[in-house]
């Protein structure tokens, strides 16, 4: 059985009551509900973390590296800023696990300094502005890179 | 029926090819074979066009703006140079028509002139990265986007 | 009879049905039906022309060097974009043909990347603001520059 | 009976003798008896200003508020340095008077930091590159969204 | 018998008539004649297309990538504006055809928005500065690098 | 009775001892003090934290969120690093909770990059450079703030 | 008995009719009594000094050197243009006077061009976003900044 | 007899008070005196001017046109501000009258927006560094240049 | 006894196993272990930690600044990012303290932003590229640093 | 009998043994040759000089200005980096000789600050990116050159 | 006797056969005879020497610290693009050497490369624009200078 | 016996008698002394050689490809701006060779030009800051480099 990790940066455990018009009025427990639903009808495993630490998340990601088959992460502000989670996350595409960072909102439709991603570069690829929607695209992403990989 | 259309921007045509490495080896016939398929699986109509003219693109993007209910474009080379095609799907934006913005290779990994989008902007979304998958990703999208709409 | 080209660019067709906020809720037939009656009324010939396709533009430019007297362009979207196009008006400009550049909104109220204009350098004069005003202002500076060469 | 200020900005006293190739050999006299014979033509009553000062420039904008129609400004030098006049022509801009920015010689073809203009952004609409029939221009443009007003 | 495609890009069918000071008074029939007849002198077949068309030349040079053993392209105004044509001189470039990016003026010494050029770093090499005989250099390189290769 | 928390971002634990040119020889326990013996002269509830953690930070900041009126913040470092106390801070300025951004020294005398800052955005206002004397007129400015609301 | 003077700069003499929805809906005159009424009950004397010349306000600061004990100035538009103002103030700060910036909006939630200040560089300290409240926090400044001179 | 305008910027009235370490501890009379004694000396006659307000600096600059031989200039900070001056300079360049910008201290050792000057270029030269000897050094080149002319 | 900290940052936990080619194969641990062996050599003792918490690596440096005689720090991924770290920092540099920044890699042939350093401004000195060697080099520095200041 | 000066800029004497995919495996000497057989099928005098001195090639450059018919330069790492050689070059440009700057590489292939040349903008065109060929495309030109003046 | 040494740079030995327009039509032999006179008039040693190499006049600044008393140079093209003549003249800086930077030409009326100067921050001060006369006045300052010193 | 040459650049001559709080007060003579004494600690032959010219540099390290096993340089002023140097670098980096740049002081605490250094991204590795010890931290990173490659 297939494991995927998804995770949840700094200020996703506010959603649905912070900033609704441009991240939707779900709460981050109705999203991790959608997305085990999904993992429950696609058979995988799925483990889901949030943290504000950037050290967590670094950390997060670097004992996911012998355990999982795919990671979805939205580094949310950290997408921004942070190389340490760039070079946790390069350290898994080294592996070949597939990395897919996601964004609720449209990146390119906000601030000028949220349209420069530190993270996106080492990620296999990018889904931005689908609301929930972009979690489980990303998990089908996962599914398909490999399922490629087994052909 | 939804009806969804499928705009590939200049150079795709020749997809299978052209820089393997970056694009993959499906042809765009192969890959349109493959958005047919999702279409008739998901019961939705779709047309799809390819042009290396960005006055063809834009006269078909504004064209579309009466008969469909979702729009999936790779712009490919006229993402980073068009205010054309960002102007005229402004129009299907107000209108309200889901505009998936896909690129087969994650952009970020590439000439730092490719990091920048004149498109993304007024699209509901970009996925980026996951070869042909982009584009089904894209049609998904589209048909989460239309359900939320129903809700 | 003094002969003048007006020129009209990308996605200008549409008008009166996109971003009325920005550039009025007149459509652009009804915009050349006052051309027509402000040409009448001073008894000069107009032709009008509008296309999406940056090429045709270069053509239309091209071909009107031996049989106008004067150009009104408003280049929309290729105005930011089109060393093509500020490469054929520069060839009317040395055969001492008024070029005035207009727009319906104030580009400089939009996003930064309009405030640059590549086609504005080798044009007589630019009008931008008045919405359809702003073309019959344009006539009128054609007429004036004219009636100074005359002088 | 429409009252319109028009306000000439630093050193266009000495029009007719300074750096004729660009503005043109018209002393700011001539022009202004150009403005005021359209002014009487058209049956509105004209007030003219000039200085050097960008303080007195600010008060003068300042005290039209209550009494006038239109403005019609070449902020010459200023437009390039002053946020005091564009925060003084914003007032006027909140009381819904339009305000016309001129400019003789075409400030895209002339040194590079001409190109910025920190007031058209609070402006209604810009005409640049006409010499002295930029401000007669900038007239009937304030007289036709005075109609468009009443309509 | 070796087969060469040389390509103009926008606004080089005025050639002539058109900024003669930079660009020289021959008109493109006059090139295109020297060009043949080098062709001729050195035994090579040759076939000249000009476009006002991004896309159209996007076309005609994937359509030739069977047909030809080298190009000559001068992209002209889309030397700075095109990445579409870029991708397409990229799938040459791939399959090993030497492709000359040529200019009839030195970019160097022109405005400096044309002193970037998207095409060149697609391109075996850039020749500029040398009027009609840039193309004929052009040529010459072609044969050379065609010679280097049965070496 | 009002209650506000006092946050102090990293390395101010060592004020008293830390280049005492820039920032004052007062220790943090001294300024605690000042700004205790504030609260109890205002009759207001007063919590302090100091962290160097920014996840730290984001997480006092989210919890907050239901318990305080308003919100003195001196970011230190993070001032020009961290997007996710920007967001944090971004919550409780949607619950129109008064945030004052606070610094000992004033950072427009420093060096270049603590100019910007990320957070002075979504803050209420910003006090700067008046030593531990930034901190009361900071907590001033909330009272002043909420009697507005009062009104 | 000591003396502050506080110094409007340009347009603020339009306060109460000026964009309220940034700079709030008193007058200047009101904010003066508040100003006044804080000085009374803080027994200083208070000079208040308003114009739009970028000039008197240099010629205000320079005869106030040897009159106050504390300068509290808005320079409003002359923030972000006037190094003569800059260069009057740094001499005031070479004689250790208390030179207090304060604005009522907080120039961070504005345009970007209203992020720099050339004046703070040479300021004691900076308030800025919290209405005619900056003034009376300034003056507050003023004064601690006294009584730590005299400990 | 020649005539020479020597004109000084803001905030040159408090020299010898003002950042001595900068601009040394004569006062302008005292420089204004040496001055004079130049010009005694070459049987020259001096004008001497100095004036806080920009729009003061640009009309004594326009009504100099018809009177001087000469201008030396020192537009302290308005050298980095104003272009108001800068086009007043620019009228006497035209008609030929040498133009000297003088600096008491070496501006490229200064901040680094001191480093640009917005006047020299319409200047003859520039004498930056020397302290009052500045200026007599720009009496003596322009002396030079005016015996040059009658060469 | 000398007593030395070496700190490393976030990430090189991973040594060994990430990106080989760049960091070489020795794990953290094989490089502890020469880093204690270099200490028993040299008669100092050395503290080994590591962390991927921006906010412990400033708590460590902090506790460390009355215990150490000297820091080798490797910042890794923070060092481009952490103005917290640099501030902790120079609380270390203001005592004296040597401060030694080492990088495996040479972070000039990497990508760009990896050619900033926050922290290099406020460290003794800087070696980079030499491998596990880079951690004795530095020790031997401080090592010499200490020695200089004996004599 | 025309004479062509042939410069080699530094490092290029080991040609041949330093970066050959870059530059090809031809050494300096192999490269001379040719040079020399084109020289003499044309019948042309030719001398070719070597420095690594930015110094030496200017001094080369003046000397040449009154023997030579042509110039064809390889400036090397000079070619970004030397105003002396661009100033040199800029006095045979002024007697109307003939300078054709050449590359072996294709500078735009090749580190972004290699894209830039100081010396292009005073020669009369430049041949990049065909190895040892570009040399003699180079002399090619030259003659052309030459032949268009006689005529 | 006071002895100042006067370089000349790189490109000055060909003057009065180089740029004529921008340079004047002196020969260096003439401006040296100037230069001799006015020691000669002042009763001062002069030494003068040219150089193309960088290296050279290094050397030459170097070898002059314990031999002169004042210092003019022309660094020409090296102005712009060398940090060792800058740090060479830094060696006499500190010994409190005057340090004179002319240039013959206004280099703020050239191209922008030319109006930054690596040289000018370590100069006493510079003298721009005068051509000749640049080093008489350069040489005046030198003795201004020292009077001072002396006093 | 292995062989290093130690290459000192444009002004290391003056040391010790040279900004002594940046670079310490040891000369040449005395740190070359250190290195040789080091030498001989460590059985190694050691070259040494300062030269002022960019040149000799280049020339110097070409000819020490075939007779070194590892160069330490000190590029000083040429670090921020040869290109040539760093092209020469780039041959013995392909040899194999360990290229160790040193400098004195730490580049980071200076001028932001030198914080870029043009040589260091073809180098092995970077020292900077250690004063005269820099070199011998260089000469063991030599040690370390060769002895790796022998297991």
């Amino acid at each position: 059985m297939k494991k995927i990790l998804v995770l949840h940066g700094p200020n996703l455990n506010l959603l649905g009551e912070r900033e609704n018009k441009i991240y939707g009025n779900l709460t981050l427990e109705e999203i991790n509900a959608r997305i085990k639903k999904f993992a429950q009808q696609n058979e995988i495993e799925v483990e889901i973390y949030q943290s504000n630490h950037e050290g967590d998340l670094v950390t997060k990601i670097q004992e996911a590296r012998r355990k999982i088959d795919g990671l979805v992460i939205n580094p949310a502000a950290y997408t921004h800023t942070s190389v340490a989670i760039r070079d946790a996350l390069a350290v898994l595409g080294e592996l070949g696990i597939p990395i897919i960072e996601v964004h609720l909102s449209n990146i390119y439709r906000r601030e000028e300094f949220r349209h420069q991603s530190l993270t996106a570069a080492v990620a296999t690829g990018v889904i931005s502005g689908f609301g929930p929607t972009s979690y489980l695209l990303g998990m089908q992403a996962v599914l398909e890179k490999l399922s490629e990989k087994n052909n």
